[in-house]
């Protein structure tokens, strides 16, 4: 069988078409041939089901002769980090096609693949992935593209240096919980990184989960300035001694931490809206722990999500994304990536490994 | 008892230095006296042991009245991380010191500990503690001089927004390894992120442990660019139809992440130098895995240690050690940091969880 590669194509003829279209789900139709991505020829080549492809590409110094496997892989056509996701996921039985204009309606990511059992003549699809390497950056809007497609499941698939697969699936969570409270207004001292309410209701901890009590024994309880700042805006809380508490507590925590404290508060405020107790995360690394569902803190069941803060336009290094989901698997909880603008909205990003 | 506040220390009179010094390690003898710090004194406040300090600051607005824990807490003389972390090791049995010029002969970090039973009037010093609180940041130059400690163990305390104290060991770790493998040299080809070496001898892989072979059923091996551009620099590598491989690989690897490549292959170059091998450590979400003693890969066992690679003046984030120690533990690993700048040598500074 002829196949001729003019640099971003394969073509073959009506054989091609029953081997591999019709039965395998490679390539699209294209008359009485077949048209192939250079992946899919190159995955075709490394099985031997292929024996070479003819070199058509203009000036190709290589023009005429018939190119292997390694020369396809050795060529700008055909990325590894392309062909090792493709061959990783025909090996797991799958069937999927790059997302060429022309050949899928959606051309986020990098592929398309079928649910099993269902190929390119379906219209179904089970996921939209988009393939990495682990040295390469991912922007965020990338990731919520995917996240957001209507039809199929958006993973980011990332290739390590020995080319093994990770699968991350990327969805937008529901933010939303069921805690509910009425707080009193309170008074507090400003200390320098914390608030002490020296004589607070019992339900400022015991029932709404804010702050942490001194001591075992002792009934002061002491804010986090995002829980002082979060309180003070929703005015439950004043400082003593402090005209403009709101103020205040911003410019201090902006001390230390800049514009981060304005985006992790701005996370823990769209959390609390949601009926959500954030507390902090740094045993898990992470921003928030959160819980969905207060009722009493002597009743308190384990948080549920782990979330990251991170600027709106955030560039991910895969291998951050993989220790945080890692670290979230391991205890059992799910992975939220507020990508949280100073003065905008918040975009969610739900991450979790993977297996197709 | 009449204690003094003067906005530095507290000071009191024989029968405080009988109470606080002589029997339990608070603050040092001076003349008849006793000096407390003023994280001291509020420690001996909030137990009770103290009722309150007489204000001697010049020009505060409460000169000459009696001062309560929570007086001494809101000033800047006592920052709450400092007082969490000494009340946590008092709490703990420990007797301990702030290192202030005058009382401890080195004054790096925050406190000195002195190991259980001991106290400031004995020589031993059990660890040596820098105290912050997860929302600040700190600097690798302060963790490098703890983790070189003559005398004793290098400790950073996290203080949570929580107010619990997360420990973390800071040592020099010894970067060796016994991996020995002869090698002739090779030729590869270049793709777009890897290197393929189409026919190569069995050691490569299989006993120096370098890439990974392309398939099960596949001689090929693919090395990582990392890998390819120190077997280059070795001159074990050519690629073919390429005149300088090193140069040629180098540029490829910093095409995607910059001066970050040159970073990860000097920690690589010094980690193989050592006889240990490294190995992506992607799936731990870390720069490296490392083996220090392959024989086979046959017969490989677990990798013993995660590698970060940061730059020189790297400054942490307190989160982002606690997400890699954590990780790090639960998959039963020691977490190294590769402190490495691109022309100069190496910190290595190796980080776990440490309970006092």
């Amino acid at each position: 069988m002829d196949a001729r590669f003019d640099g971003e194509t394969v073509r073959a003829g009506k054989t091609g078409r029953e081997r591999f279209y019709d039965s395998r789900g490679y390539g699209r139709p294209r008359e009485a041939g077949i048209e192939l991505a250079p992946v899919e020829a190159a995955h075709l080549l490394f099985r031997g089901d292929l024996a070479g492809v003819v070199d058509e590409r203009p000036e190709s110094p290589t023009a005429g002769q018939r190119l292997e496997f390694e020369d396809l892989l050795a060529s700008a056509a055909v990325p590894e980090v392309a062909f090792f996701v493709y061959k990783e996921l025909r090996d797991r039985g799958f069937y999927l096609s790059p997302a060429r204009t022309g050949w899928v309606a959606d051309t986020s990511g990098d592929f398309v693949v079928y649910p099993r059992g269902n190929g390119p003549w379906d219209e179904a699809v089970a996921y939209r992935i988009l393939a990495v390497s682990e040295r390469e950056r991912v922007r965020a809007a990338s990731l919520l593209a995917l996240a957001a497609s209507p039809d199929a499941t958006g993973v980011l698939a990332v290739v390590d240096e020995e080319s093994e697969v990770t699968y991350l699936e990327l969805a937008v969570p529901t933010i939303t919980g069921s805690t509910q409270y009425h707080l009193a207004s309170l008074t507090g001292t400003l200390l320098s990184d914390r608030v002490l309410i020296p004589e607070p209701p019992a339900a400022l901890h015991d029932r709404a989960f804010y702050g942490q009590p001194l001591d075992r024994d002792d009934r002061s309880v002491q804010l986090s300035l995002v829980e002082a700042a979060y309180l003070a805006r929703q005015e439950l809380l004043a400082l003593a001694g402090i005209g403009n508490a709101t103020e205040t507590l911003t410019a201090r925590g902006r001390k230390v931490e800049g514009e981060r404290f304005d985006r992790r508060l701005r996370a823990y405020s769209a959390l609390r809206t949601a009926g959500i107790v954030p507390k902090t995360g740094f045993k898990f690394g992470a921003d928030f722990r959160t819980y969905a569902d207060v009722d009493s803190v002597d009743q308190l069941g384990h948080s549920e999500t782990l979330v990251r803060v991170v600027p709106a336009g955030h560039v991910f290094d895969p291998r951050d994304l993989a220790l945080d989901v890692r670290l979230a698997h391991g205890v059992r909880k799910r992975l939220i990536v507020a990508l949280t603008d100073v003065d905008e909205g918040i975009d969610w990003l739900a991450v979790e490994r993977l297996t197709p």
